[in-house]
């Protein structure tokens, strides 16, 4: 694998999971494949869950890993081709990708959409452009619109929580929350979903239609009690207007996940890739009860990078 | 052990300090100990000395370590239950501990105290709720209201100093600071020293008595003279006021340890646990000069961290 | 090797040059040598290669990295002898110097200096001091005046590029900025050119000569053009003003370096020692083109700090 930042990097989707879950198993079976191998984490934005679960996963493959966060220490990229840079930005993205694809045998990256400009943030191009430059096997660490190693937890999750016999229905349920946020998880968790095999229902407020790519083969709908009725699985996950680009649309009164909308499900298990607004998103009285599983999408992190970093040391 | 907060939670305090002092002259003989297993390094305030030696003792051990600074990360923790989570916090103690309970074998964690309501900070809530929801041992790196390991570091440089046949007299002297500063280093001291074979002495001016719990035993006294006679060991730190909580209730002149006041003590080896303000709590010349062990201390940081992360490993 | 600051620590520049060659192509061979050995890096200010290609190196060696970002988390450094710490310095040099020391077996230091006064910038009070208090053997990673980790970088670009059977010309070429840069690059590239094999020739404009005891042996001109030509190599660095210390005297027009002006040169191949600033200091043409070198050297930083650090390791 030469670059992980969407499904379609994964040649064999259910293959991936079930190598992610068998290095569950087995999580220091291959501490010998990542020997003299280094590992780049660039976080442009902050992180917690990606970064201790990237590390943890690189650490169990016997890589080193060296954190750098750019967006602490004032150094400023330029992405502009032909840029004169007599302004703000210290350095161009082709020699900061390049001298760091030359010290390090994976680069992970992370980068946030600004939410300012749709066509900007969706072009990909910080992401595109360290692909390019860093001549380097690149792990996105979420990117203006993806997620992809949380999306892979998040399949690895259900894979281990299915009901048995049964063709599982995700329904994907936004939240309301007071920041303007991404698009990204609820993009991939529609994208990789539209790869297995469950029924995905999408349901959200009017104006918070996601972009056709990601969810073609889902229901979507603006009803989400109906939504909900004989769910196996409900994400919760707020975002904001991909119509109206970055904005908040509505307060978004009665889109909470509470137990009482739960009861319409068929006892569904609740997921969310966390940090969650506790009582905004979703109510203390889920997370808190045994359906929530959120904590094992947490861990589940792990082995999903450990996965993906393992399929690419094997093709370097 | 399943946690390290304060000597309460030493099983045998003396049994512990020869483990260390062991571990000085041997520190990598247990280096396959901690093999596979992740220490996490919380803090939520700046730290030197403590990162660099509780980051060393796990090297020792043989762990792998990754930090995580919540404080320059705006990574704002909400702690209160039932929380309406509509406001600056970003995530939830009960995910954010219960998370890094899962990517970690052991954790450490540093919290300051905010100086500003007493019985917030002496509730260690902040503390309490990592060793409730992180379901992984805890070892603190400080808290509001004990440094432990500084305490184990500052009974390890004591015993490899204590004079011959005899029973030390330790003297706890107030010293001045500019700013209002915890009274978490004076109170666990005391309290270890209330653990060990030694006669306790506690010197500071009218005000800054320190909380009964953690004094019980010593002779406390605000002359400052009659309390280094024939003293074998001055430990010099500043506390802001318990009582007129957070306060600095003087500029306290006259009480910084000088050359002088040395000649009332019986050659009295001197003691900080770093960093010092030169010449406002110690004078250079003591610090400059053969009595001083704040170097030793510092130095066995390490393998009081490292004594500590063995049991740990022991009891996983 | 006791320090690692100037060329003058080095005994022998050649053959540490050929070790790191040797290095560069058998980069793991001495991995036990640095087993149980600490590298502390601390940076007083930002860093990108420095910080990923010593990390890199130290980690070829075996050894443990911890990295502190002494600018980042408030703890200012008191370097006056006999200060009364009363105002905004949380610790002295004296201490914080000495404790690293007994944590780490080797410390790398990154400071600027403030070009402010040049005779405090050019005593290296800072560096001399943690050479004085830590008791470790030192490595620069750029102080005030130096960057000699580069500068070995820099040799050994040029040793593996230098055409056959000819004395190199190579030609150290002023070139704009738009902010007071330190000239630390530039002395410590000439310093190290004057231990060469080379034909070393500087020009800038006029106020910006360097000091003398950097440039012996060198022709210095303000002829940009008859500098060029012939060279076989071209070192581009801006630099603010020696004399007039700290100070930008002229936005340099016509002083970048174009295609057209390598014209005049030997095919000259082109160095910098990053980060570039795109089209003020070097044209895009040039550092896109095949004349440039700026990746290797950087590449060769890994190289240069693993020869360090083995001689440092062989001494301990």
């Amino acid at each position: 694998m030469k670059k992980f930042t969407a499904v379609q990097d994964v040649a064999n989707v259910d293959a991936l999971v079930q190598e992610a879950l068998y290095l569950k198993s087995n999580p220091f079976k291959y501490k010998h494949f990542g020997e003299n191998k280094t590992l780049g984490l660039i976080f442009l934005n902050p992180s917690l869950r990606t970064r201790l679960s990237t590390q943890k996963a690189a650490i169990n493959l016997g890589m080193n890993v060296i954190v750098m966060n750019l967006d602490k220490e004032g150094w400023a990229l330029e992405t502009q081709e032909g840029a004169i840079m007599n302004g703000s930005t210290v350095e161009h993205i082709k020699e900061a990708a390049a001298v760091m694809g030359e010290y390090c045998d994976i680069i992970g990256i992370r980068s946030f959409p600004k939410l300012q400009n749709r066509e900007e943030d969706y072009s990909e191009e910080l992401l595109q452009q360290f692909i390019d430059f860093s001549k380097t096997p690149i792990v996105s660490l979420e990117s203006a619109t993806r997620h992809p190693l949380q999306s892979l937890a998040d399949m690895l999750t259900i894979t281990e929580n299915v009901p048995a016999g049964k063709k599982p229905k995700v329904v994907l349920s936004w939240a309301p929350h007071i920041k303007p946020i991404p698009q990204c998880v609820a993009n991939s968790f529609a994208e990789w979903m539209g790869q297995a095999d469950v029924e995905l229902v999408i349901t959200h407020p009017e104006g918070y239609e996601l972009a056709e790519e990601f969810t073609k083969g889902a229901t979507i709908t603006t009803n989400q009690q109906e939504a909900l009725e004989g769910a196996d699985f409900v994400y919760v996950k707020n975002w904001s207007s991909y119509t109206q680009y970055g904005q908040v649309l509505t307060a978004g009164e009665g889109w909470m996940l509470t137990e009482e909308k739960l009861q319409a499900t068929n006892s569904a298990k609740v997921m969310h890739c966390l940090p969650v607004r506790r009582n905004v998103e979703l109510s203390d009285e889920i997370l808190d009860g045994p359906n929530s599983l959120v904590l094992a999408q947490a861990n589940n992190r792990t082995y999903a990078a450990q996965a993906v970093l393992k399929r690419m040391l094997e093709a370097l």
